[in-house]
């Protein structure tokens, strides 16, 4: 790759945003298949899963025997979404290397998902923080800053308060605050107005972007987050996850879209989407009959494609 | 409106593009009472059909009463498609507002597509401006380039040819030259990169982008596009049209995503939403079965959305 090559992260969070919205649970052998498909086609962060108690996430019970397992893949950052210091506790035990704590921006949202106020919320990341620097101090904090782009209980959420909030992380010693457009409610003119001022007050602690298509604007959002600096983006094969509607409305980013349309405009993603292609097969095993969204997997890779570093595009198909 | 308010103007192509690619054809009745409905949400530019041999296409047979059923429509451009001067003398005895004539950047999907060279297309755009010229001058003719990014038949097609195609057609005497992402190829670096040539090199005779969504990046080519001071967009309803594959995978760029899209950025399409899913219930009745696609209609506006004019949103569900 030439080092003239514009790079993102694409940050695979099928493992625990996409399975952890299904009701059905993918067994144990199947999610470490899966994780291992992902990793062979060039992911380099996953977020596998979510240290919550099994009673109320089941699909997550498994957590640390994953983490394990894609602890033995070579250069991945095994990431993991733990909501309080108890989920870092286990975290660490397993031995993830990224931890990523959701906090709310929406007071509301906050009150509902986590039953604790947004201050509540900072000082147990504090903590967090503090156990971090204790036990494992090698490895960094994202706070993934939830329902900055509006919420579904309140409507709209103050981009004063969500810039406050990014500080008060960074404060508070985390590594990195992104933003998560947790409704899909943004639209790429606030993505680019709040990411240029969440960077203004924090600057390179400025974090992902994780942004959903429920309305169709899903990668039109992650080129508005990319022309403003953002070069780490959350996705999930097959748009697993997120709060699905009607067939088509899936609610992360699809992976394979975003790879195709950064890896089109010339971005390294450093993902092979024949692998990534054929790491469905992995989830449709698993998980028989459960509906996998994608355009560029329905369409293929256009003639002559090829990658940002120059690879070309191996001919065969992958379905 | 304030004056101050960003506009753009969302071109309906969906009673040409739209209905010129299915099987069945939809009922005159229909297609008119749908191109009312259309014109009812605000859109105030529509192509309705297109003049070619009814043996040819069939769906397009009524070409000529649906025109003269959309000039009864106050405000509205009518516009057609015509692919020759016989088309052209057709559309202009109907009383066509607009004319737009399909001209392809490739030299492959030119003579597979019309069977001319792209020298011998722009002969005919020379003898339609003529006719125009003779017959009808206030009639506004746009070239619509198309597999400007790329095209199935011989892969890539070099952006200087499409620079030089766009120049020789305003030689030819066209008010507009487009780019069209016919084949679903185009992404976000390309479409600000082929547009900024174009417009360095014909200024603002430089017309519409009519993309796609065959991989998804519909919308954020339509946002790239405006980044670079495009200002009209081809859309059709439900992405009726373009060149379908699996469900999902449909060809134009759904109306109904793009004006929530600008609508939510804050840019005045004049469209309104509620009205616009009511026109898809025309297309329905008219055409049961046919899937129609956007995330928008499926998941409705977001809690709290405004127009960009400032109108609030009807609270009543279209659906």
């Amino acid at each position: 790759m030439s080092s003239n090559t514009a790079t993102v992260l694409v940050s695979e969070v099928g493992p625990r945003d996409g399975l952890q919205s299904l009701a059905r649970t993918l067994p144990t052998a199947a999610k470490l298949g899966w994780i291992s498909a992902l990793h062979a086609a060039g992911l380099r962060e996953i977020e596998v899963g979510s240290f919550v108690p099994a009673r109320l996430l089941p699909q997550m019970a498994d957590v640390a025997e994953v983490v394990r397992h894609a602890c033995t893949l070579p250069g991945l950052t095994v990431m993991a979404l733990v909501p309080n210091l108890r989920g870092a506790e286990a975290a660490l035990a397993a031995g993830v290397h990224k931890l990523t704590i959701p906090v709310s921006a929406s007071a509301a949202h906050s009150l509902a998902n986590v039953r604790k106020t947004r201050e509540e919320m900072v000082d147990e990341v504090r903590r967090i923080v503090a156990l971090r620097d204790e036990q494992a101090p090698w490895v960094p904090i994202e706070a993934g800053i939830s329902t900055a782009f509006g919420c579904t209980i309140q409507g709209s959420v103050p981009e004063d308060e969500v810039v406050r909030l990014a500080q008060q992380l960074v404060a508070a010693g985390v590594d990195e605050a992104g933003l998560s457009d947790t409704t899909g409610m943004a639209n790429p003119a606030q993505v680019r107005r709040l990411f240029n001022r969440v960077r203004a007050a924090i600057g390179d602690r400025t974090g992902a972007a994780h942004l959903h298509n429920t309305r169709g604007l899903g990668l039109a959002n992650c080129l508005a987050a990319y022309d403003v600096g953002v070069r780490t983006f959350d996705a999930s094969q097959g748009g697993l996850g997120g709060c699905p509607y009607a067939p088509g409305a899936s609610g992360n980013v699809v992976t394979e879209d975003l790879v195709f349309m950064f890896e089109a405009m010339g971005v390294s993603t450093g993902v092979d989407l024949h692998r990534l292609m054929a790491a469905r097969r992995e989830l449709q095993q698993g998980l028989p009959g459960e509906p996998l969204y994608g355009m560029t997997p329905e369409a293929g890779l256009p003639e002559g494609f090829a990658y940002a570093d120059g690879r070309p595009a191996a001919p065969e198909a992958w379905s």
